[in-house]
């Protein structure tokens, strides 16, 4: 034991901080971890786990749709917002608590305050006043919607942290934003009946994406009844005098909704946090600043997660926390691995990706085979829905490794999860060839097409 | 050209049958194929496909369950059994004109007539009565269900042929048999409103699967309602004076059904074929015997797909057809690749797996590592279902190698397809732990099972 009150003090108790927590008490180290709102952080309490509980809840009205041509008749159907947020918040008390007791379980010592860096060694308990001492702090405290206070009438604006919580569905909503957090919402909102507008300032939604998964997805959205005005700005937000929100934009005139939701971007939450007492050191988005081993520049501090703003993704930084304490309490040294990262945007339909785009590995690569599909899903063709799955093998001619897979479809997450494997392992495209099918699935297209839709040369198609 | 009226005249118009026509002719060979059915085979006709389609519309009645869970209120519904078959058979009929399509764009003959070995070098076409010959032939007539002549009554029984045009929907069916067709048709019955019973004399459903895979999917299909009989005999069937059928059990007393549907193993279609006129051996199973470049005893003639019972599915046979092409008229001999092969089994829930299976791994391999996990879906916690998701890595101790992936769960299909490439690609456990999760999904499990759940060593559980 240390001259310190604790071995690790955690502020922050979201994925990457109660990881951090939990698994340095269970290795017998003197853990506290300070969290000021709720276990889960924005994973379990405002992101992924109710977000994805909502993409279900707003699937369930095209199902109906469906049954039709499969022979089903469907009675009147209703949806009941408040019932939704209810079991949605059950499930999210049962999570929060299951965060917890792993805490308690490994005898971390849990205290519900905001808590504050008070120097290299100190934290301020804020609800008490009271200032602990720590060997080691990891700060782990995440990030939050960026406000736009930019924007008159911001204040009357909701964030996804609201959008978690609406006392009511709204009978229309405007988004602003062309990020994964915008069109998940688009997405959501729309298929709870909700007319929905997404507004943004780009040429299209998902910058860095791959061109087919953000033209396919836009297209797709447009296609269910999505109004997604590109290249376009709220320049003020305003109340009128029945209650509904104007939002005024730049080349579209007034749209009118019951809420405007903001989706620009998540800003780090290092504002007053007290960094500059231990003399911290942030970025200019006010990220805080760390090593290869998540360590800041003070070398009793570490940080990981979203306050980082490395890779704004859950498991990074449970990874991160899973590093640290191999780096610090297991002297092994190992820094996270940011490469290679598999990622999904839970919109309708999913995309599931992994590695680079056709125009990123156009930039970094001399030749590209791209391998293309576009088909009609099996179920489709009864239900007659009109939509289509786009599959995409990026490969690098000089070595046949394939180093970007792009999939808009069903379950395109979790194809992109395994996906991920076969990056990491540096499957070549003849690994995928030398595969049989799996008939009949979406997934087979991946193994059967045999010669390139097109090639990229020095970085034109060709 | 050769002296023959055929460079290659293919029997048989099903997925080998078709894909080895279609490619020749493209070659420029003149090619005759004869069907005395309906070109697709029985993936298109009565396999693959419809059965794909049964299951998606066997699946809305949960969709309708679950939706209360998340807010949605369902008025009554009700199922139309016509109006599946009638918009099956208008999708079938769509995919089997694509087959004809893509044999006459590409210059092959139809015959549409039965067809018989008539020499080595000849064949005769029943309905005329003419005899063409050819260069090379190729028997791709495929198998179908065994009818199970021994049991009394076997008359009054169905098979998955006529499970996929009944006239209506039985109240309650009793399915004999164990394999995955038994399996996806009491699943299917039972989804959608049929008191299903299903009758298997081995031990477990499923056999040669991952136990894990047996046993769960055992116990879900029971939890839904599936009464399943193992270690149990039909022993007659007969038909009682109100027209239902009485399957009578060895142990269970008598079942009383609408349809009987036998589903024991399925025989290759060799009889009457005229295989003696050519001397083409056959094996016990009636099946015909080849080589490993899928040439009979008869040099002339070659065999692909179900008729040579090597591996019973569609991707196999145009895989087969494809390596005939190969060596038979691109100068490059490649022998059909059956290692490794990805399957699915559409049960709910659906059965996605590759590779070895514990038990045949813990025979062949002295040290397993066995990693397994068991969760309920996301989709479960609002929806409220009873329902679990089984993941299972078997690893190779000695080289850390993953041999086999089975996984019990939605979309296990889609996964199989995927892990396959992995698999095939020899991928390691350490590549699959290196893999970032991708989060919400169900396969990010597959790489964040750290530690064994147990290992085998030398055959025992250690």
């Amino acid at each position: 034991m240390s001259d310190f009150d604790y071995d690790l003090f955690v502020i922050g108790g979201g994925s990457g901080g109660v990881r951090s927590a939990r698994v340095a008490a269970s290795l017998g180290k003197k853990v506290a971890i300070a969290e000021e709102y709720r276990f889960g952080g924005t994973c379990v309490i405002r992101g992924c786990v109710p977000k994805k509980l909502f993409v279900y809840a707003s699937q369930f009205h095209e199902h109906f749709e469906d049954a039709a041509g499969y022979g089903w008749t469907v009675g009147e159907t209703k949806f009941d917002w408040p019932a939704l947020i209810a079991a949605k918040d059950k499930e999210i008390t049962r999570l929060e608590g299951l965060y917890r007791k792993g805490l308690e379980n490994n005898g971390a010592e849990i205290f519900e305050t905001r808590a504050e860096i008070a120097g290299p060694n100190s934290v301020r308990l804020v609800k008490s006043g009271q200032v602990v001492t720590a060997e080691r702090i990891v700060i782990a405290v995440g990030n939050g919607p960026n406000p736009h206070a930019a924007l008159p009438g911001h204040e009357l604006c909701i964030s996804s942290n609201e959008a978690f919580d609406l006392k009511e569905l709204p009978r229309a909503i405007v988004i602003a934003g062309g990020g994964y957090i915008a069109v998940e919402f688009a997405n959501i909102f729309h298929g709870l009946g909700v007319e929905t507008t997404l507004v943004y300032r780009g040429a299209e939604i998902l910058s860095r994406f791959d061109h087919d998964m953000r033209r396919g997805l836009h297209e797709a959205m447009e296609a269910k009844g999505i109004r997604i005005l590109c290249h376009e700005l709220i320049e003020e937000v305003s109340k009128r005098d029945d209650g509904r929100l104007v939002a005024r934009t730049k080349t579209n005139g007034d749209l009118v909704a019951d809420q405007v939701m903001l989706a620009l971007g998540r800003d780090p939450f290092t504002k007053g946090l007290g960094l500059e007492t231990a003399g911290v050191v942030t970025n200019e988005r006010g990220a805080i600043v760390v090593d290869q081993y998540s360590r800041t520049n003070v070398p009793s501090i570490f940080a990981l997660g979203d306050v980082t703003d490395r890779v704004q993704l859950t498991p990074v930084a449970i990874h991160e926390a899973m590093c640290f304490i191999e780096t610090e309490y297991k002297g092994n040294p190992t820094s996270p691995d940011h490469d290679l990262i598999a990622t999904a945007v839970f919109s309708q339909p999913e995309i599931g990706t992994v590695g680079l785009s056709e125009e990123e590995a156009a930039k970094r690569l001399g030749e590209l085979e791209i391998y293309r599909a576009q088909f009609r899903p099996m179920k489709a063709t009864l239900s007659g829905r009109a939509e289509k799955t786009i599959m995409k093998l990026i490969v690098n001619a000089a070595d046949r490794k394939v180093v970007g897979a792009h999939i808009l479809g069903h379950d395109a997450g979790e194809m992109a999860q395994i996906l991920g494997i076969t990056l990491k392992a540096g499957c070549t495209k003849d690994d995928f060839d030398r595969t049989m099918a799996v008939h009949p699935t979406a997934a087979e297209e991946l193994v059967t097409m045999y010669s390139p839709s097109y090639r990229i040369r020095n970085g034109e198609r060709v």
